[in-house]
């Protein structure tokens, strides 16, 4: 029998959209489990780090957006074609978390409130930080020839990962990834994939 | 012809020494590059994402410690039995990723200045966010029967990196680990396997 995957988030996209675009990507049925924000003081410590998003299934828990990422991955064969393809895409996955931690410092909730610095840090991120990641990614995509994705010449989730990403900075810094072609059609590449662009259409609408 | 892997990291063990615990165990000679401070701003722009550690062999170069431990650990048998329990590793990996950006927060260079949110972070750290992590840790060998290890019956590369994490623990926070005797039998553990011992005691001593 089947496994029957449950996940568990908030209402909304956030760390457990690119769980949910790997479930579609393989048209795989799970429970998309969403709390709302007024329950989770409530039902936080009932989670074993107090943390989501979480995968359950049988009697299995699974915590850690990249770690659900992967064994997903590896389940529906998005880990690229080999063990050095899997590297490269966990490297990227770390890099993209390292990147998404300097965004928060600037755009998040719990940004820098002290203005000085906080243009310090704008200031900081628009020179090195954020032209280097997109930069790297870029030039990750260049490295595969004809192929639109970031490792090797297939699908991989990374790629989920990244467009998801490109949606939300897209938001937050317009224009920023226009400098980049590469990564600008690797995520219409990704949300013209038939069971991708399903999802996106009929997904709660909901702003993050 | 096996591999000849180079290792680039500060002379110091922080994010490599489980990469460099890796290599011991295995038994695999490795270049064991360590750049001094003083040259790291020159050097800095010739790693692809500026950061260190950084694992390269033949033509590739990987970064990031978490990424290159199950690269490495892949190839050595560190990843558990199945794919299972090469997810509960990661899991474990990330969480202490986590756990380390929070004692930065109140140990490290990077260390919240203000003495009040100081103390308030602090609070909350040995409150909260300790306990749970270390109590996680310790159900997590609990789980595995008369098994040492944090994941299944076998040696993971999670393990070395909890034992060497243990060891800064120690030393930052004096008697934090005493009250979780299976963490304190596994970093023995670790600590005891003949080729680890043999590293631990000829490596060159570093504060950090």
């Amino acid at each position: 029998m089947a496994e029957k995957y449950k996940l568990t988030y908030f209402n909304a996209k956030g760390f457990a959209e690119p769980i949910r675009l790997i479930f579609a990507n393989a048209g795989v049925q799970y429970e998309d489990n969403r709390i709302e924000r007024e329950d989770w003081p409530t039902l936080k410590n009932t989670f074993p780090w107090g943390q989501l998003p979480v995968l359950q299934f049988g009697d299995k828990t699974l915590s850690q957006s990249n770690t659900i990422c992967r064994f997903l991955g590896r389940k529906f064969n998005l880990t690229g074609s080999n063990d050095w393809e899997a590297a490269r895409v966990d490297e990227l996955a770390d890099a993209l978390s390292d990147f998404r931690k300097e965004v928060e410092k600037i755009f998040g909730e719990s940004a820098e409130k002290d203005e000085v610095k906080k243009a310090e840090l704008t200031a900081n991120f628009l020179s090195n930080i954020s032209p280097l990641f997109f930069g790297n990614l870029e030039s990750s995509i260049a490295k595969n020839g004809d192929s639109p994705y970031l490792v090797g010449k297939n699908l991989t989730w990374i790629d989920l990962q990244v467009a998801h990403s490109l949606d939300l900075f897209d938001t937050i810094m317009p224009n920023m990834v226009g400098a980049f072609p590469k990564l600008r059609k690797l995520k219409d590449t990704v949300y013209k994939i038939p069971q991708i662009a399903e999802w996106i259409e009929k997904r709660p609408k909901t702003n993050f």
